[in-house]
């Protein structure tokens, strides 16, 4: 085992600091990865604070892990050394339930190891600890390729926000010529702009904001929904093939609802928390479908990322160094970021 | 034009009573058809009363029509004298917009002429008048051809109960083997068991009351789950592969997204109402689906038909006279009626 540097807090109210942290040894199935860069997500925030009940400190945060194949084990042939890699959310699975089977780690049945505040399987009464740090040792088959062609630093949150938007707009079959509306325009919906836009789709900002419509017909939306104006509401109306609704906290479905099309479905990615009442009409009447997605699995992730590369497409970041991540949890809290933080990592080793 | 009986009400507050309603005349796409029975649905008493508004009086309910035809127009070649036949929620659309083109007249785009409560397109100023009366005349295109092998009274009720859960049942393609949950034992979830059980999935009631669990095991149900009971439910978990919801009021879905397997969908066919607070998290962890379903599409109508000819399946009613709707309507209110009382139409002509 090794000891590295990283960042994260002891308590829920404490502030990040620099802690010092363990590294298993490379296994045979291992690769060991100096990070580069790691994203700054709102779940990072949420597990720092505790906000999901749960977490156990230390909390080494960081979900949307860059960086190089610096060792791997024996058995591994799917990486070598100098390899530019990413880690997302998972770091293992059981390997065998049939969501694992089916490709869909996220929901394996035995419960995925998250990248941080899961049980660690390799080091006894310890949990995982996330991308706040210089080097990580992930399994083989839950580290993904990242194209050279793009933006390293900005492609990190495409582990994250990237693969939670891309998964839904893929299961969905969203394709050219498809009325897709995203709503919210944060990490979660301008990467859902850039996918649904690369896609083919018709893109529709829908949003409270007139400037965030500016802000997303730059990212690729063909139009722009204000979503408080009531006879745009209206006009929109029982037009849409396909919602990707990414608004992070509860609130009224049944204005979005009434802008799909018949057999169409609206699909929530940010809101794990309780929505407001909504109208059974509203679903009866077109059979239309309310679901929800959850990142992605791996094999997903890595489509993704192969997307990225053939269409050149990364993330808007912000790059910060590790020592101005408190600021910018609260910058991240008060939607003052477009759309994503990225810490250099760099800053961490000197 | 002509006067026939019917029966019906003349304000939200009054009984239904005997009431002289006009019929038009034949014409060339049009059937006659002498009624003989017609279901007593709850949306029946909802029009009555004017519980969803929009009600136009007299209010001459009914929608599960059972009858032989006594004439047809110059054009119909598709229905002959002395046929049985039937008539359920719509007696005409646009037959032109995206939905009717796909067999979707429930969601014409144009708005589906309902059985009863609906302008009438043939009759200035008057609304379209239901089954409760002694003949009614319909465009060939929504008239059902009904087996004659199968109790004839106890088929009305498939003209709206039947189809309300057999489409979503085919829609999401329940199958053999396929673990199905009914929630609510009424005039739909006693069809949706007796359905579900006909297309060999293993059915399981899903009720509040043991009494209507053992009930709902004589029509089909392979087992019984009392949601009242936190370790039964805790047994069920993630293990549905299609739940359909036919509560008639709104009601808290959390419990019940948690039944559904990964993937899977709970489709609400009664709750046409505000339905409480539920969690998006119980959607996002295995990217479940809820979805609503409106009867069905009249070629999908007459397949339900001709699948209950061929399984010789049929409602379980209570057959009464017309002279006693009103306490009928106190009993349905009370939910208590084992699944759906039937009119003898014989009643209305004595």
């Amino acid at each position: 085992m090794t000891t590295v540097k990283a960042y994260g807090t002891t308590s829920p109210t404490d502030d990040l600091k620099p802690l010092d942290i363990t590294r298993r040894n490379v296994g045979l199935e291992d690769v060991k990865i100096d990070i580069t860069y790691c994203g700054v997500c709102h779940s990072d925030i949420h597990t720092a604070r505790n906000d999901w009940k749960g977490s156990t400190y230390p909390v080494v945060p960081g979900h949307e892990i860059i960086g190089r194949v610096t060792e791997i084990g024996d058995n591994v042939t799917n990486f070598k050394v100098g390899d530019l890699v990413g880690v997302g959310c998972m770091v293992d699975s059981c390997h065998t339930c049939a969501s694992c089977q089916a490709d869909l780690e996220q929901f394996c049945e035995n419960g995925a190891t998250f990248t941080y505040n899961s049980p660690d399987k390799h080091i006894e009464n310890q949990q995982t600890y996330g991308g706040y740090s210089t080097t990580v040792v992930v399994d083989k088959q839950f580290v993904l390729r990242v194209p050279e062609n793009i933006d390293a630093a900005a492609a990190a949150p495409l582990l994250c926000a990237g693969i939670t938007t891309w998964s839904p707009l893929r299961h969905w079959n969203v394709k050219k010529g498809d009325k897709v509306g995203v709503i919210g325009l944060g990490g979660l919906g301008h990467m859902g702009v850039k996918f649904a836009h690369a896609l083919g789709a018709h893109v529709v900002m829908i949003t409270t904001s007139p400037e965030k419509g500016k802000d997303a017909k730059a990212l690729g939306a063909d139009e722009i929904l204000i979503s408080k104006d009531a006879s745009d509401m209206q006009k929109h109306k029982g037009s849409f093939d396909f919602i990707l609704n990414t608004i992070p906290v509860g609130h009224e479905m049944d204005p979005y609802l009434a802008l799909l099309k018949i057999d169409a479905t609206m699909v929530l990615v940010g809101a794990i928390e309780p929505m407001k009442p909504f109208h059974g009409g509203g679903l009866v009447m077109g059979r239309k479908r309310v679901a929800g997605s959850l990142i992605g699995g791996i094999k997903e992730t890595q489509e993704m990322l192969d997307f990225c590369g053939e269409h050149n497409i990364v993330s808007d970041i912000e790059l910060i160094n590790m020592q101005d991540i408190n600021k910018a949890y609260e910058r991240v809290t008060s939607s003052d970021v477009k759309y994503r933080f990225v810490i250099d990592m760099a800053s961490l080793k000197n």
